[in-house]
């Protein structure tokens, strides 16, 4: 299973159920090639002409890996991958692949079910099921506020209903999740917003409720009332970082946070991995995420190596990032346990970490420090 | 001649013939030893007293792998190095080296040419001749600017000109290259500045025509023109990156670029590599270097590996940027292929790819994807 | 000691003494477990409830590599080396830990010593005396702008005394420090300010001159008045980099510099070291520090291994950033003496180098290059 010789404690707790803190709903549907593919690549978009998206760092670990749990051969081409997942049918492969990444607990964030294309993804409760897991919800401030727009007729209505909205939806989620972060980057103003402002910006807002939200003043807004009602009942709040959101623009506004508890979980955080474990060292109530989103995977055993080297082993959580494809869940699940456990190899092998030590970290960042922040 | 063992099939695939995709010419006269120096270093001043260019990356790289070519044993001190080369000749030098790089293309930006030292570096023809190899051209917009701006009278003269030269000189070449981002950096604004600017813009140029060109407004007019010629000619616009030029700031003006079908390749992009593995997944027509400039070469191991975990393999291209010495460009070909042979090695020893996988990555980065995107 | 097998040469170079060329006192006075840990941690704040700081890889480094030179096994539990730790007394402890670090000399940042805490720091000669070694001082130029500020009455008085203070504990000291990268970044206006505006706003400064300096006004003349008399008493100025302070932003500032030959020391890096080794290549007075502040110290080994294949070796420096805990000093010399092990055994286990250059380059970073740039 793992690709290092371990000792028998260390494998057992690397091969121990994970919460997976942060993932998505995969499609229910059975999907064609040109679908698949789409899920695999990164931009929505096909391959340019003589190429394949299974020409990626993903697309070979979905042959590597995934072929296997579907009763193929290790590399198998696309096509015979591909006949073979119709075949058994969609039901059938979410539901091996889900169990077979050895999930405990699924926190998903559902608004990808918004939209057109609601019933073609799995639910939490779903997902859980498939995978044989426990499941609670994530939500998405940015979804919330969109919801809320479409029916606002006025400034302080919009207001109003936003605060109403998030404490209603927060009372069933276990966090919450920004991704203001791709919307206007995270090197963010901590002021909080005037009132004057923010309604003058919701008034605009409201003459265009189905444009995505870009207003700096409303997006900071939706953020500081998030953090109201995350202080209010103890969750923490989930910032999409990554490419085009260096989680270092954060530091003032995670200053700000400081005072208040609320807990900050820098999610992704690749190619800036390092600065985010900067401020998960730094600062006692920030976390970061070792899961990479799936054109990422790949990636793993570098950054859980770093991220080992350099943030406090109580900050570190695993996630899948799961989207789309149960694919990405298995990999995810696959991944993190194969670099943590070259990682752990090599500190026992060159004596720098004890047996019981390397153990009892697996465990904190498999399960342990989801389970004391998220509360479960 | 590869460090690891690998099998036959993948092993040839590194020693295939590679295509080029970005090079500069060579110097043809015999150096001195400040002069050559001066090559190896980076900043074009001589070394600090009491030290040597030699005490470098690049410079331990040259005595180690380029003195087994001159008929020295590796790690040759430096004296003898040179006192070898001069022995040879500058020509003899040139053929060893290029030739030894096992080159089937040269991709060759011959801008250097320009200016006082024309006559001692090689043009793109006598690369090829030199190397054994086909040799094209790629033009630098900024060139054929600054040769405009040296001749035309007035706003809208300099503008016909640059429409004219810039057509005239892509008639005869593969591809444009722009330096945009060592003059003004990566983060543009991706509109298309107004004729009324531009014009403006060009009479203040023209009462300056021999200073470097800075001005924002009329680097983005000479790159929008490129983008027009490429478009028409089906040509692809390569962008120096790295060091002051991050390529995540080119997100937008790349999202622009995207309807037009222009591709647009990263050059170097250390040490923003896994940015531009980003673009380079996210974009149908974007594409990433995984050739480092030469003082860089050292480090090729770590960004090779670091790709082929990042971006799809359909992306990746091969480049020496070699530059006045002829060493640069055989150990540029050398490092690529000791790093990309250590990649794979390591993928099909923990059975993560198979043979035949590796062999054809292997050829498409080699060469196959250059002669797609650039048409030989 | 290495944990590689290296020709005995080489282990020599590696195992000499070093010159540290950037540390800060450790604490004279018996620490409880609190306090300890508070050292540790990076944020200066006890960590969260039910975590402890010695969950970070600082503290994993601590366990394993301190607790031997205490006569306890390696991993001790936290609270046995405390235990044993007090039992022996913090003079025993220094004593020790600083000898065991192999330093031949310390250059001391004591600016740690203003405030409160004066007399619990150890002074830049006592480290010397406890760990065996010669010691000279740093002058921190934030920490003399203070001492005058809280003293001058009138914006012209400040200026004067600002001069003479500089001059003063130049004349003491073998190097000034900046801290103006954490207190307004690195992106610094190369320009001198002018007088007016100086003095205008050093007069502000004197309404409330117990507050943090942070008016870039003032910053930039303190960095060019310490320039100036760093350039008259051949002394290097040492600029604080890395999260918050990247050095890439220093290029403009560096290029001013050039003409007037003050070499600059680019500290820490990390994460940005990559962009440090690029400045140091490019300009012949940068010079790039491969010591990482103490919570980074497990991360030695990539970063060591980057600058050797990215940074010119007569540019690089060792330096421990000792703080507070001389266990800092002691891991701060060995993870640097391990990481560069590695480095070179790699590099002649593949025949990259010779076995006289690795002896020659460890020589070079470990002591050779500082004892040039410092004149020791």
């Amino acid at each position: 299973m793992l690709p290092v010789d371990l000792p028998g404690t260390v494998r057992d707790a690397l091969l121990a159920p994970l919460v997976d803190h942060h993932c998505h709903g995969v499609r229910r549907d059975d999907l064609s090639r040109a679908q698949f593919e789409l899920l695999i690549g990164e931009g929505g978009v096909p391959a340019p002409p003589g190429t394949t998206h299974f020409d990626t760092p993903s697309g070979a670990a979905v042959r590597r890996w995934c072929a296997p749990l579907l009763d193929l051969e290790p590399h198998a081409p696309p096509a015979v991958y591909l006949a073979r997942r119709a075949e058994l049918g969609a039901g059938e492969v979410n539901r091996r692949l889900l169990a077979g990444a050895g999930v405990v607990a699924f926190l998903v964030d559902s608004s990808d079910r918004q939209g057109p294309q609601d019933a073609d993804v799995l639910s939490a409760a779903e997902m859980g099921r498939h995978g044989g897991a426990a499941a609670d919800e994530l939500v998405r401030i940015e979804q919330i506020e969109r919801d809320v727009a479409e029916t606002a007729q006025l400034g302080v209505d919009y207001l109003d209903a936003l605060a109403d909205e998030l404490a209603a939806r927060a009372a069933r989620a276990v966090g919450l999740k920004t991704v203001i972060g791709s919307l206007m980057g995270l090197d963010l103003d901590p002021a909080r917003p005037t009132r004057g402002a923010v309604i003058a910006a919701a008034n605009r807002r409201l003459a265009d409720p189905k444009e995505l939200l870009t207003d700096p003043i409303l997006l900071r807004y939706l953020l500081w009332s998030a953090v109201d009602v995350a202080r209010e009942r103890g969750l923490p709040v989930q910032f999409h970082s990554g490419f085009g959101a260096d989680p270092a623009g954060l530091s003032a506004f995670v200053r700000e946070l400081q005072p208040l508890g609320v807990p900050v979980i820098l999610l992704h955080c690749h190619p800036y991995h390092r600065q985010a474990a900067y401020l998960a060292g730094a600062f006692p109530h920030v976390y970061v995420d070792v899961g990479l989103a799936p054109p990422y995977t790949a990636a793993s055993a570098r950054v859980v190596d770093e991220l080992l080297e350099l943030a406090p082993f109580h900050k570190q959580l695993f996630s899948s990032c799961c989207r789309g494809l149960a694919e990405t869940g298995y990999l995810g699940a696959l991944y993190y346990r194969h670099a943590l456990a070259a990682a752990l190899g090599s500190r026992l092998a060159t004596g720098e970490w004890s047996t019981s030590d390397a153990a009892r970290v697996a465990h904190m960042i498999g399960s342990g420090n989801a389970r004391r922040i998220y509360r479960l």
